[in-house]
């Protein structure tokens, strides 16, 4: 096992902030080109979709990816693009159809613009995701990234099969945030691999890379949702509890309880989930049977896994960007939103 | 002009019957291959949107225009799927924003499997569509494609920004169907091309048959919400109106009408336009300024102009394709639904 060293906090933190204003830069100037003689209606919905905060970790993974694989150039920027525009695009439709009413502290664009426009909007940015990694990434980049995304949309409704399923295996919550989650985090650090010109070595490792984080970003979300500060992370917290989505926390729970608790946390997620009080059982059935920490070590495990993957780049010419691959991966456990 | 002798309505819909067949088994193949190891829900619904007896019009178009530039293989089959695939999404995600109950006598997907497997699969679909056009008409035929999908969304928003708006002009509305419906009805015909290998004035000749055949479509579809029978078309007469679309009829008229009449319109179309008693109002004022016969005679003339762009193709190898480009044209003034 090589040894790399992540960047610490406060410089990914330096170095996120300056890239995410590249990016941004690259997403503007896309825009522009793309948007020549349209509604300004249209140009408005996806500003206002694309511009509102976001920390562009997506496009900064392709970016990163690239150049540990030896690329200089800037034109990744213009393919790094891309992976902003398809995550929004996720989130825009997800807020219609969970009819959230904000994001990321603002009205959600479904709120503020109407479905129509939300829906639209969402269409929008995914062609033009496409278009981009068709043009700099690619048949086998398209390959990639529409693997990617049909899976995505296959995640969902796996996830929707699971609602209030206390059978559900970790096995198969894995099955459904690799899907949901992990694949596209996949795809983008290998298109980026792909955009260098690296080899199938490089691009597998920088794949097994994004799907690690990929899979421990989302146990730590799941983790957050129950733990997190609503006014931090800007969720309510226990909407997953409440939605029906059986998380890892729960799981480890319904595997370890004795038998008159796993009754009752099967009672509790069929019965009415939002009554009063009984998230805050299921919150104390979860400490007791150490279902945070099994939790938490399960994703400290994910982001070794990660960090283990970027051994094969000890040598890279771009080692800045190396340590800062490393220092997302730890930022994945850090975060508290 | 060279004199293209278009297919009889009988042997075309023998014709396009047996292709539809074809077509749907190239769908059905292509969705096996995507489709292992997947949410079998997600199989459920896609079968369901895409096999509910559409006529297959677009990949039709597809693969005659492979045909007339010399394409002779069979790969042309998997390609011209993409453009139902994407067909299906658009209808999918329309009926999620409008509500819609029922589609080609059936449930939507919005009814039947609700508004989240609706907007999930139309993505699905998208996805899908895309990659197989990055894979079987490059990059090239990735970017008319994403343009023209780009424009739909586009068009849709202008719509929207014209809602009830009387001062609408002709051109105003050419641009709006021009990226509704044309666009995509071009960049079917001239990617069907492009795989084919055409040169440059062949791709242009069929672009511009698939804008015109496109107009014409959109123009005769305005007719028909006027003046087709529910029981036929499927949709409840007048919705247009209803909805505070401004289409050719209407605009001929308020070109056309004295003033106190236009100005009755006016006030039409801005009040209670579902008001019992003001459509009919509306049909005969069209009626009495000839909105009707206007409308139709600019299809007539889009469709003349769409059988004009295939006098390039007189001598090729394949003229029952070529007769079958110039019967579509005619049937899109034949249709009563």
């Amino acid at each position: 096992m090589t040894i790399i060293k992540p960047a610490d906090p406060s410089a990914l933190r330096t170095f996120a902030r300056r890239q995410a204003a590249v990016i941004e830069t690259a997403m503007r100037r896309d825009l522009a080109g793309a948007l020549t003689d349209n509604d300004p209606l249209l140009a408005e919905v996806l500003n206002y979709a694309l511009f509102g905060g976001g920390k562009r970790i997506r496009p900064l993974l392709a970016v990163l990816s690239s150049r540990v694989c030896g690329a200089t150039g800037e034109e990744i920027y213009r393919l790094a693009a891309a992976f902003e525009y398809l995550h929004v695009a996720t989130l825009v439709h997800d807020d219609v159809i969970d009819h959230a009413r904000d994001r990321r502290g603002r009205e959600s664009v479904a709120r503020k613009y109407g479905m129509a426009a939300a829906i639209l909007a969402g269409d929008w940015l995914h062609a033009r995701s496409m278009h981009l990694i068709g043009r700099f990434a690619g048949s086998r980049g398209l390959d990639v990234f529409c693997s990617s995304t049909t899976g995505m949309v296959d995640g969902e409704f796996l996830q929707l099969r699971h609602v209030a399923d206390a059978g559900m295996t970790e096995e198969q919550y894995f099955a459904v945030i690799h899907r949901k989650t992990a694949l596209l985090i996949a795809a983008t650090c290998e298109i980026g691999a792909l955009h260098a010109g690296a080899g199938p070595e490089q691009q597998a490792a920088l794949a097994t890379y994004g799907r690690k984080l990929g899979a421990a970003f989302q146990v730590i979300d799941d983790l957050l949702d129950y733990l997190g500060d609503a006014s931090t992370t800007g969720k309510k917290t226990g909407n997953d509890f409440i939605e029906g989505k059986v998380t890892l926390p729960l799981i480890h729970t319904l595997a370890a309880a004795e038998p008159a608790a796993k009754k009752r946390l099967h009672e509790l997620l069929r019965g009415d989930r939002a009554a009063p009080g009984a998230l805050a059982v299921v919150h104390r059935m979860i400490e007791d049977c150490h279902g945070f920490e099994s939790a938490r070590q399960t994703a400290e495990r994910l982001v070794a896994e990660a960090i283990d993957a970027l051994g094969l780049f000890a040598e890279t010419a771009a080692p800045e960007s190396l340590s800062m691959l490393g220092g997302l991966a730890l930022y994945v456990l850090a975060r508290d939103r």
